[in-house]
C-alpha cells in the first residue's frame, strides 16, 4: 500500500475533479501533511475551480454581477498551497489494479498515465438532457457549470425576443424562472410532475405553484416535453408538449442531475441504486482501502428512511472533501448521512423541507399523521410578519419527527434548520413541544410556527388508534 | 381532594393571574373540561387578560400602532369561553390549609373569599424599582404592563424634551432603547455591567456596545445610577450616576424582574434561590398536591447546568400555562425545562444567545474551550450577506456543545435555535459538524456560520489537553 508514487518517497494523492469535493478534500489534506510527506495531483476537466454552481442562478439573474465572486479559490490559490492542479485535463480512465488514472488534456488531446497512492474520486453530477428532437439547438441551455451560466448569459443579451421557457419546476427550475423574471422575461414553466417542487408534497407544491403565478409565472404542470422546434437559423422557437407549444427564445433545461460516475463504473467501482459511488462512513469506496469519493458522484445515507438518496448540494460536498481529506490526511472524520434537508427561493417565495415526504414514509414502511399549519414569521402584530405554512409528519405509536415542510415569505425558510437537528437527534414531536427556541415580537410568534407544528402533531398522534 | 367547591357538583378551578401563563392555563383546561364539570374563576388585577408584555417596546416605538393589536385574547373572549373572569381584583391571601383565596376588590376594597378544588398561581413578576431618591419622579417609567406602556407613551408625547435616559442594558433595556430612537429622542443608556447584555459574554457584549453607538445611542457602562434629580414641577430632570450627570426628560427603568412571589410566600410555599417558586416537572407546586403555577413567578430548571433559574419569558408562560392546563383538565404534559435560549434586536443589531456563558459553565463546574467566528448570513456574494459573529462553548473531553452567542445583522439571530435544538439533544460540537441544514446561497454560507463556529470548536477540543 505505502509504495510512494511520489517524488522523493512522498505518497501520492490523486484528486479527479477540482469542484467542491475534490478541491476541499485536497486543500484539508495538505493542511494535514505537507509536500514531504503527501503530493496531490488533481485533475480538472474544465477551467475553473472551487466555485459555487448553486449561485449559478444569482449572476444569471443578476443579483451578483461577476462570475468571479462566485469562485471560492482559484487554481493559483490552490497551486501556492502546493497542489499540483492540472486544468482542462480530463481523466478517461480508472485503473484500480495498477494504482493509476490515464489523463487526456482536452486541448491537445494528448494522453498519460499517473500513478496514486490514494485516489479522490469528486466527478460530480451531470445534468440530465432528455434525448428529444431539438434539444441542441441554439438557446437550448443547461446551468450546471460556469461555462453553462456564461453561455445562458450570451444568449440572454443576445436576443432580443423576451420569451423563456424553463423545463423542469424543481429547485434549478424555480430559481431559473426567479433569474429570466429578474432579467425581464416573460417566464413559463413546463413541468412533468402534478405540481412544482417535486421534493415536497402535492399539497405544499400546490402553494408554490400559485406564489409563481402571482408573480407573473406561467406553470404548466403534468406536461411532459416531446419536441423541440428550431427555427432555420438552429435557434430554438418553441418548446413542444403533447398538449400544446409554449414559444420560446431561450429554453433552460432545470430537470434535474444524475452521478457522474462512467469511469467509476468502467472501472468497476460500487455503485448504488440512483447510480452514485457507494462508500462507508469515512467516504472511502466501499471494499476498496485506498480509494475515497465524495461530492455530487456519491450516495449519501438517508438517516430518516434508511435508505440511500442521491443529493447533489454544495453543502454536502463541502463536507464529504472536508472529512476525506481529514482521513487521506492521517486524521479521522465520517460523514453519518443526511436528513435531506433543503432550501430554496423563488423571488420572495421561500421553499424549505426535511425529512420525509408521505410518499417516502410509505415506501419506507412508514405509518405516519401528516398536520399542516398557518403561522406567522413574526408575532403577529410585529410589521412586515408574514404568512408561512408548515406541514409536520410525524411516526404513528412512536410520534418520532418524519418531515417538514415549509412555504412562507421572508423569515419562513431557514426555519427548517430547527426540524433538520431535531430529526438528526431522533426527537418525538412531542419533545419538540418543549422546544427553547428563540422568541421575541420580531423573530417568532409567542409559539414559534415549528412547535405549533409540533403540537399538533403530537396531539393527533396520542390520540391516534394504536 | 374533591370536595367540589365549584357549583352544581363540578370541581372549582381558581387562576390567579390573568395574563399568558395564567389564562392559557384556563383556556386548555376549558378545553378539556366543560363547565358542568370544571368551574374556572380567574383573578386578574390589571385591566387586561392575555396580552404581550415582550411588544410593548415596539407599541412604544410606534411600530405597532395600536395597543389592542398586543392584546391576544379579551376578557370578553375568556368569558365566552366559560371562565368567570374577574378583572381589577386582587388576590392578597392564598390560604393552602383551607383551600381557598382571598381577594379584593381594587376600585370597592370590598374583599371576600374563594374556595378551590385546584389552584393556579401564574402571578407573573414584578420590575425591579430601586430604592432611589427621586425614583418617583414624574416621567420615570417602567415598562411591563400596558398601563405601563400608556403612562410612557404619554410622557413621550406629552414632553417637548427630547432626552432619555435608559437605566439598565438587558433585553429590555436595548428594545427600549431602540423604540425612543424610534420616537426621535436622543438616547443614553446607563449600564451598570462592563457591557451592554450581561446576557451575553463581554466579549460579545462589546460587540453590542460598538453597534450602539454606531445608531447614535450614548452608552455608559460599569456607572450605577445613584439619584434621580427633579424639577421644581416634580419631573425629572436628570440621572446622577456616580461619576456624572445624565440630562433627562424622560427616564425607562429597564433593570430587569423579579417573581412576584409574596403570596406564594407568606402562604409557605416552596420559593427557589431565585425567589420563584418550585415546582415538578407537571408545573405542580412541590409539595402541594392541587396547586400548579407557571409563568414568570416559577424557577425552571436549566437542562444544560442542571440548576433552577428565574426566566421571565412569554414564550416559556405559554407553554407552562398549556402544560398546567392539560395536567388540570385531566390530561398529562411536562415542561422539562429550558436551554436559555433568548433573541434580541436593537434597531438592526439581531443578538441571541442560547445555553451557558462562560461564567454559568464555571458556576456549574464544568471546563471548557470557547471559539469565535466570523461568517455571514448569505453566501459571501449574494445581495445583503451581512456579517455575524458565533461564539461557541464546548465541555472539555465529551466535546458537548454548553452554549452559542450570536450578534450580528438580519438572519443572525433566529439561528441560535439550531443550537438551542442541539444542546437538548445533548449533541456534541463534533457531531454538530455534519448537521444537515438548510443550504442555498440566499439563505446561508455553504458552511452555515452555527457550522463553522462547530468545526473550530471540535477541532479545538480534540486537540485539547488530557
Amino acid at each position: 500500500m505505502s509504495m510512494s508514487r511520489g517524488s522523493n518517497g512522498a505518497e501520492r494523492l490523486v484528486v479527479i475533479g477540482g469542484d467542491a469535493a475534490g478541491m476541499s478534500a485536497a486543500s484539508q489534506a495538505r493542511r494535514l501533511k505537507g509536500p514531504g510527506e503527501l503530493e496531490i495531483v488533481a485533475f480538472e476537466r474544465g477551467h475553473f475551480t472551487s466555485y459555487s454552481a448553486c449561485g449559478i442562478p444569482y449572476w444569471v439573474g443578476d443579483e451578483v454581477s461577476d462570475r468571479d465572486e462566485l469562485i471560492a479559490r482559484t487554481p493559483q490559490e490552490h497551486r501556492s498551497r502546493g497542489i499540483d492542479l492540472r486544468l482542462r485535463t480530463e481523466v478517461t480512465e480508472i485503473d484500480v489494479e495498477g494504482g493509476r488514472v490515464r489523463a487526456r488534456d482536452v486541448d491537445s488531446g494528448a494522453e498519460s498515465w499517473t500513478a496514486y497512492d490514494k485516489l479522490v474520486i469528486a466527478t460530480g453530477a451531470r445534468p440530465i438532457r432528455p434525448d428529444l428532437p431539438g434539444i441542441d439547438a441554439l438557446g437550448v441551455h443547461g446551468v450546471q457549470t460556469l461555462d453553462d451560466g456564461q453561455d445562458l448569459l450570451d444568449t440572454l443579451t443576445g436576443t432580443r425576443g423576451r420569451r423563456a421557457v424553463v423545463v423542469g419546476a424543481g429547485y434549478i427550475g424555480v430559481e431559473m424562472a426567479e433569474a429570466l423574471i429578474n432579467r425581464g422575461f416573460q417566464v413559463t414553466v413546463v413541468n412533468r410532475g402534478r405540481e412544482p417542487m417535486s421534493t415536497l408534497d402535492p399539497d405544499m407544491g400546490r402553494l408554490v405553484h400559485r406564489a409563481m403565478e402571482g408573480m407573473g409565472i406561467t406553470m404548466v404542470n403534468d406536461a411532459e416535453v416531446t419536441k423541440l422546434h428550431m427555427g432555420e437559423d438552429g435557434r430554438v422557437r418553441a418548446v413542444a408538449t403533447a398538449d400544446a407549444e409554449y414559444p420560446a427564445d431561450v429554453v433552460v433545461l432545470g430537470i434535474g442531475v444524475r452521478p457522474e460516475t462512467a469511469l467509476a463504473k468502467a472501472a468497476g467501482l460500487p455503485l448504488g441504486e440512483h447510480g452514485g459511488l457507494l462508500t462507508d462512513l469515512a467516504m472511502r469506496v466501499r471494499g476498496h482501502e485506498n480509494i475515497w469519493a465524495g461530492g455530487d458522484c456519491v450516495e449519501v445515507l438517508d438517516l430518516v428512511s434508511g435508505r440511500e438518496r442521491h443529493i447533489a448540494l454544495g453543502t454536502h460536498a463541502n463536507k464529504h472533501g472536508q472529512i476525506i481529506g481529514a482521513n487521506v490526511g492521517g486524521g479521522y472524520a465520517t460523514f453519518p448521512g443526511v436528513v435531506g434537508t433543503a432550501v430554496s427561493k423563488v423571488c420572495d417565495l421561500e421553499i424549505a423541507r426535511t425529512g420525509l415526504r408521505e410518499k417516502d414514509a410509505r415506501r419506507a414502511g412508514l405509518q405516519f399523521e401528516t398536520v399542516t399549519i398557518e403561522s406567522t414569521s413574526r408575532a403577529r402584530y410585529y410589521p412586515s410578519a408574514s404568512p408561512m405554512t408548515v406541514k409536520m409528519l410525524a411516526e404513528r405509536r412512536t410520534g418520532r419527527l418524519l418531515g417538514v415542510q415549509i412555504v412562507g415569505r421572508e423569515g419562513a425558510g431557514k426555519r427548517v434548520d430547527i426540524a433538520a437537528v431535531a430529526l438528526t437527534a431522533g426527537m418525538t414531536v412531542e419533545q419538540m413541544t418543549a422546544l427553547d427556541l428563540g422568541y421575541a415580537p420580531p423573530f417568532s410568534p409567542v409559539w414559534d410556527p415549528v412547535l405549533v407544528a409540533a403540537r399538533k402533531a403530537a396531539g393527533k398522534v396520542s390520540r391516534g388508534a394504536p
